[in-house]
């Protein structure tokens, strides 16, 4: 299987389907397209029939979406998922949710690995898409039926949805405390999560949102 | 099982799960929250953890977003999605796709089923996103490899995802032709869409954005 991405640094969405990629422990090669050149979209059409990363190609089908790819992992590796149904059902809302809401977040607070800027993006609107974000992790740990620090106790694909967001709480400046807090450093001391910052660190090309002065 | 729904003339994500439940030929109720109305939040959170419509109601358990109900569904009725692994990896795709994109077409044509107003929310961007639409539906409408005339032959949660915007496309007058155009009409004498549609035409409340003289 093959993985076509991003910049480490900037895109979200294919973090989550590399992370889940990851926790099948199944092997894969990445294909990176950098953004914010002239030609991505071009590239990233000969991969990604909707014009964006993540793709995943397993022979000759296309899949794309972070959301799709999971489920589409989660048959083959179905620990992706809770095992229990009622969970299952929840983690994917949660899932859902992340994959279609948050927007002021999103705008405001766009994912930036290397960078360290807090205090910035912070809005009422922003402020409003974090408490309910903390909100969803505190009411899944408070509820875990499975052992394990994550949001229904082992990684599943819940985590890779948020992952982004703990990334953006890493660079804004955005401190939960309690369990979500807790949560929040389990995350971002995960192998992988550790692993895929390295080489958002090591990375070089920036866009142009990203050349703002001072920023 | 109950399924908590917002106006049936404006809210796309209620018709999509609702649609979806539909097709399991499982008996359900509905509960209606308005939207627009002073305590219309307060209301939908009285079910909805994430404070938005739609949300399914099975016994103690909440499923919430019209991804997550039809994943949920689809678990006790697996002919919500194609039975071909590869078809529903792509069926998958488009419906996550149709989850987290066309903002130009949410926001210039938002749906309102029962007014008529060609030519407007027409803009370079929801053009745009109602081209990668017409080439969604015509790429799956030629690889069809199951008899019937709905975007993976017999009626899937894809189908149920493109719902609303076979109501934009008619309310503001696209007219997309060829197969695309046939599975258009297909969609709206679908029974279940036509039943949505003549509740919504029955429905009095409007919403603020709706109130413009001459819309």
């Amino acid at each position: 299987m093959k993985l076509v991405i991003a910049n480490k640094n900037y895109s979200s969405w294919s973090l989550r389907a590399w992370l889940a990629l990851r926790a099948t422990g199944q092997s894969f090669t990445e294909e990176q397209v950098l953004l914010g050149q002239p030609d991505s979209r071009e590239q990233i059409l000969k991969h990604s029939p909707s014009g964006r990363v993540p793709c995943l190609v397993d022979g000759s089908l296309l899949v794309w979406d972070s959301l799709a790819i999971i489920e589409y992992l989660a048959e083959q590796f179905p620990a992706l998922w809770p095992e229990d149904r009622g969970e299952r059902a929840v983690a994917r809302s949660i899932s859902a949710e992340m994959h279609s809401s948050f927007p002021a977040l999103r705008s405001q607070m766009p994912m930036n690995i290397r960078r360290s800027l807090p205090g910035r993006g912070h809005s009422a609107e922003s402020e409003a898409d974090i408490a309910r974000i903390v909100q969803i992790w505190n009411r899944c740990l408070a509820r875990r039926t499975v052992e394990g620090p994550y949001l229904f106790g082992r990684f599943s694909g819940a985590d890779a949805m948020f992952a982004p967001v703990c990334f953006r709480f890493q660079t804004y400046g955005v401190e939960p405390t309690g369990p979500a807090g807790t949560y929040l450093a389990t995350m971002l001391a995960h192998p992988a999560m550790r692993e895929w910052q390295a080489a958002a660190e090591q990375e070089t090309a920036i866009v142009a949102a990203d050349e703002l002065p001072g920023q």
